[in-house]
């Protein structure tokens, strides 16, 4: 039986379709620089999104119609959703998921019960990665739900709720080796504080620490080889979260010998939420070699909160699809929708419509971020901008100078004169392109 | 003779005096837990916004009325306002000053001229030191005001700039050893970028490490014993500042083998522009033993640009002063008024207004941070909250263990039930000392 | 029986009790001004923070104990809560409460069915009104809870449920009738939109004066003499909402010849939200006559939404009584607390920590501000400020002029000087009567 | 003689064009919904960033380089800027221009004087603009930057100051009719205030009002028929500004009788500072019948203050446009570059990418915006999205009704069931069109 039965695979028909169930960019096949489209994006569906999200606010309940989805908590109704969600998958065309343990089963208030629902589940779901080709792009522990975390898991104050944290990331990370994912993610939803009037950070950020190292340990122990990533995120919903961006997070690996062992999962809207673009934080993970993967959405910079949008900007899919290039691709990364559709998009077919609007964008971002290298004219400007530094003075400060040398050379050759930085020049040559 | 003629030398009237033109509640010599307020707060003053700040913003022109400024390049200018600034510093009764080069000497275009310039202030200057008792907190090298500075200074596209920047390093750290500063301080005021359209970030941070590693160099050539201090700062003037927050700074001196090197200088209002607070700032800096110094100012939480207000607000310096308490006090840092007046507060008596209120401001932020301290319910219910840690499970997972372990454990011992954070509770105490 | 058995009924007992379940500063029958401080006040609780509120925000579900609540949606246990509540009234000594009609009863899904519940209710709470002495300070209607509003209620693109919010809104205005509320407020939580793709704003807005219009020929009819408000809130939980900030209801409210009939409700929390201080919302209102009520709390300025946290800050408790005292305090209104205690004090005890911090706050602030009008130095500076008015050209400007007048004037009498604006003179006054 | 001997006059060469320095799609004679794009756009230069604008920033003086301006006060240096303006105007094809009247002429510090001095260049201006076909878009009396009016001008505190504010408007709209300029704008760079210790707000707002209704009779009095706009803008350079948004504005115009004299001229950059999307803004003037004219910029959303860049993102452009189609066209008003380049483009042929850039961003907007319109599926989703308000009981509330009949008529018909508002399928639709 289908659960969207209107719904057809949705299939490239091009730009000039009016049919709002095609894609008019993504093409899977199509080859950009040498990879198909299908190759570069990876992209990842959220299953907590598509099939928990009942699109709820502060000031309002939920709204998502849900047809399948009885509201209980037990396994049949979790493997129903999964099957939901996998025709979902390859009606989209999607190859990829990422998943909580507590979005793919019942959370049961034993710790016991609710392990052996999620063993139960990713039987299920095993099955349907094999039955269908989709892959596992990254799973995790839901440590910021349960009224248990809500001053913590690794840097709660009481050490208990520290250990049964402990033991759901022992089974996320079984499930996630047992499913084959490409990755693991570490997000602290409230590894943070409420006020620091009541908090040790110290403490607690040692504790955080230790508990990525018994991961690591664990890691090798299971002979699990994807890889572990953190995912900044400033503000929310504690009041400040210790991984508020890349460099917090960078600083914390590098602090406790971490760094080895992690890379970024870089989400949008966290990057905007901290002050910075999107490219930013990318620069800054790629510049530690430390860039993993992206979760793929777009914010409200006039709102001061998650919104988790559905990119659809295709400056922003233009800039992050040339630093993916940059950096020469995914290797266990890739985009995962972590999006929702707004509240009032409330119909099964919205999940289309915005998943569509999601990878059609970044389809565009990669066409225009390829013809920006071929043309070659902004890395041409940029090379040019840098040439001093790659002769004379400036090849002497690479090489290895001091002070008193540079000032009697400064001393001596007068007052430099800087070119234009042509930001504008630049602005109009990027449109080109969009 | 006397620029300042109508104001007397400031003194301690205590909480009941109505005179405005009197301290009500810093009294130097008063004893805080063991330390006089002086030894304490060692109080600077920034030449840059006493002598130099004309009160201009961006839609209109300086209005500081400074009679004794012919506005011109000249030395004795530069002298001269030097002798002002030194009785302000008497009169006001604060310790330590700060200063950037150009600040207390002009840049004459040429950077020889400049640098002779310089080392003919810092010779009036040591006598002024010397007969008054003043000393220099810190000193440093103003690298962005100057458009040979508009697209960085160590991390400029134009090595010749770098290397200009690198002979005024120099000379503003021989200025300030010979000074007897205590420290020396980098802002890297134009150590950003516009856009990334232009910037190769990974080469920039590379030379602007280099830079501080010959500068580490250059210290220990010199036989200079001051401490380096980092100034964090995010969004202005640059569009994106590499030294953004405390957090962008330590991960940058451990990626670039300079953290024994470095501490902080720690702005109030570059916190709150970066979206933290002060306190979160100092808890990161002190973690990391990188807490040097402090900017006192305060930010306008409502504005977006850097209004460097002075110190008013009594619950911001008694959670500065709780932090420096906690951290055992400064040794080479102190409390530098990086503030200036606002610019409808024009004339030269607003300068003792101003610096006054931040005095006293701080000097209640003392005696509340002292009585919270004595009083001791906040510790005690910090140090109850994290119990489960020093026994049981918690010593187990601190003195080393795996997930397996508390696996386990977690499904033994059942649901944790976790205490109330007590926040409005621990707020309603704080406001007892207020 | 009692529900909060081992909580007192909170009593004054000075500034050096150390009592967590005392006053500190709240003493209801001081007088100040000439009246006493329960005159002044006027306190409210909040039904939907004390009652209904889990405490759950986008990331987690309620932690509040409330061991009184069965949790089932019937007319019973709405009663049992509100006995609940005016035990914890009586105790708290709060003499006003405020209500949404989904607060007090249940939204049973078939509207009559609503209705008769909340009618039921609303007996039940005139019993205990009248037991308890506790008055209803404003009543409303919840018209953005449930998921068919989620467009808007009074501006929603379909007209039926612009029907069923107008029939919500007829029977809480007889409930609130019926209570003998002294207000009846409207907050369009929805009245607004998601995107301006899909929006008709300005017939949106027509059918939202339109609504307004029929509640006040409503009132007329119904022979409800309370006063009604509107209040002003920015960008949540709509992308963006139409009364965003005091200058956007007033103007709604002139273009729509409603002025007469309403007055705001202001909320500190949403002030700031709006890019403004709560004074400057104060003042703006008040400039037009049209101050009626406040919801007391605060928010993070460093947060992007709105946290309505308990108001602790004794600067904006100050001048909010500032603002009361120079508009000769309140008719209608008072102070509600609009505030919800943090996710993580989630013990029926918090709530009494939370309420009494705010109380005492509130009684620092009116003693506060007393004193600086006692003291008058303030006043007398502003007065002098503006004295070129007084008489003079100021005068002939009053009195009615022209440009040309004006020009002449000018044109012969030289450069203006004007005086120093004083900002940090008149914090350093502010900060003697923190 | 030529000041940029370099450049050609601009040209239209098409899309396909490599050359920087030609119109990719603005091509003035093309005809979109029945008008040329020149009549669309009226595109207008600002003398002030032109002719003025040094670009230094709070931190680092003026960069740009103007090798005709000998930077003296006298007016053949100011007749000689306006001939260089000329010669720009002419060869970037824009056809009006905007000025304040301290930007084409100097302040000389005595009244009389620059008024001389201001209708000598006048005289200059009328001539170019006689040879060259050119049209003064608007003029403006610069009432922010001289200290006299750090405190306001028509809001300041001393009268004398508000007097010579007038004096200068008198003079600017004298300048303004005598070049036949199209509008005057009002913006209250300086009405404001720094803070609300040391203001009456509602005496100075009374100030306002007089100083706009005595604008309004001179106008009649010299019978000059062109538009008053006012600007509004948030935050800065006051800490609060009065004019902060729109519906601030109207709110104000509309309080004090002046809605039928003024219109608004709105800024992006403005919009966003003040939390409003473009888009909003101009739908709340329309919806007024209050837009006038438009500030073409845009801001940085992620920085705080007013970075008035050039306009290059094509979502911002295509949505303005719609809103001027929308709206049936300008009619006095046009789309005034009030934008700068960055600090770091400071070479006159940046001015010409700068101003080329924003033309062709602004020239697809319009043909994006035609094409949307023309396509149609967006305006017949709204229409349809509220087409329960054209029939049946929508019908009925349009008409005019009551509470009670349309609660008689909710208990009648049952649960409402709202519409998705496929937000994202509107945003693929528009995405067909970027
Ligand atoms: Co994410
Ligand atoms: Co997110
Ligand atoms: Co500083
Ligand atoms: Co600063
Ligand atoms: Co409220
Ligand atoms: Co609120
Ligand atoms: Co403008
Ligand atoms: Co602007």
């Amino acid at each position: 039986m289908s659960y969207f039965p209107d719904v057809p695979k949705i299939k490239y028909e091009g730009p000039s379709s009016k049919n709002p169930l095609a894609f008019k960019h993504y093409n899977p096949d199509e080859v950009v620089e040498g990879k198909t489209m299908r190759e570069h994006m990876r992209f990842g569906a959220a299953y907590w999104h598509c099939m928990r999200g009942g699109l709820s606010d502060p000031f309002g309940g939920p709204t998502a119609q849900m047809p399948w989805d009885d509201m209980s908590d037990c396994i049949d109704n979790a493997k129903k959703r999964a099957d939901v969600f996998f025709e979902f998958l390859e009606k989209i065309d999607i190859d990829y998921y990422c998943f909580h343990d507590r979005d793919i089963a019942p959370e049961l208030n034993d710790l016991a019960k609710s392990t052996a629902a999620l063993e139960a589940v990713v039987d299920h779901l095993g099955g349907l990665q094999k039955s269908s080709g989709r892959k596992l792009l990254w799973g995790t522990a839901c440590l910021f739900s349960h009224p248990r975390y809500s001053q913590g898991a690794g840097t709660s104050p009481d050490a208990r709720v520290f250990a049964y944290g402990a033991a759901q990331i022992k089974a996320a990370m079984d499930a996630t080796h047992k499913l084959g994912g490409e990755g693991y993610t570490f997000w602290g939803g409230r590894e943070g504080y409420a006020t620091l009037l009541n908090t040790d950070m110290k403490r607690e950020l040692d504790h955080l620490a230790a508990l990525l190292h018994m991961a690591v340990e664990y890691k090798k122990a299971i002979g699990y080889t994807g890889q572990f990533y953190i995912e900044p995120k400033p503000r929310e919903p504690s009041t400040h979260q210790y991984d508020s961006d890349s460099a917090a997070c960078l600083n914390f690996l590098r602090e406790y010998g971490l760094m080895d062992h992690f890379k970024l999962n870089i989400e949008t809207n966290h990057a905007t939420l901290a002050g910075h673009t999107m490219q930013h934080e990318l620069a800054v993970a790629i510049g530690s070699n430390a860039l993993g993967s992206i979760d793929a959405n777009q914010g409200d910079t006039l709102l001061g909160w998650d919104t988790d949008q559905f990119p659809s900007d295709l400056y922003g899919t233009t800039q992050v699809m040339l630093k993916v290039l940059e950096m020469g691709g995914f290797t266990t990364g890739g985009l995962n929708f972590d999006a929702k559709r707004r509240r009032e998009s409330h119909e099964p077919i919205d999940l289309f419509h915005a998943h569509i609007g999601g990878m059609d964008a970044f389809a565009r971002g990669l066409k225009s971020a390829a013809a920006i290298r071929a043309d070659g004219r902004i890395d041409e400007f940029v090379k040019n901008r840098y040439s001093t530094w790659d002769s004379g003075i400036g090849a002497v400060i690479e090489g290895g100078t001091d002070l008193k040398t540079l000032s009697d050379w400064a001393l001596k050759n007068g007052e430099p004169v800087v070119a234009s930085g042509r930001q504008e020049l630049l602005e109009n040559i990027l449109n080109e392109f969009i």
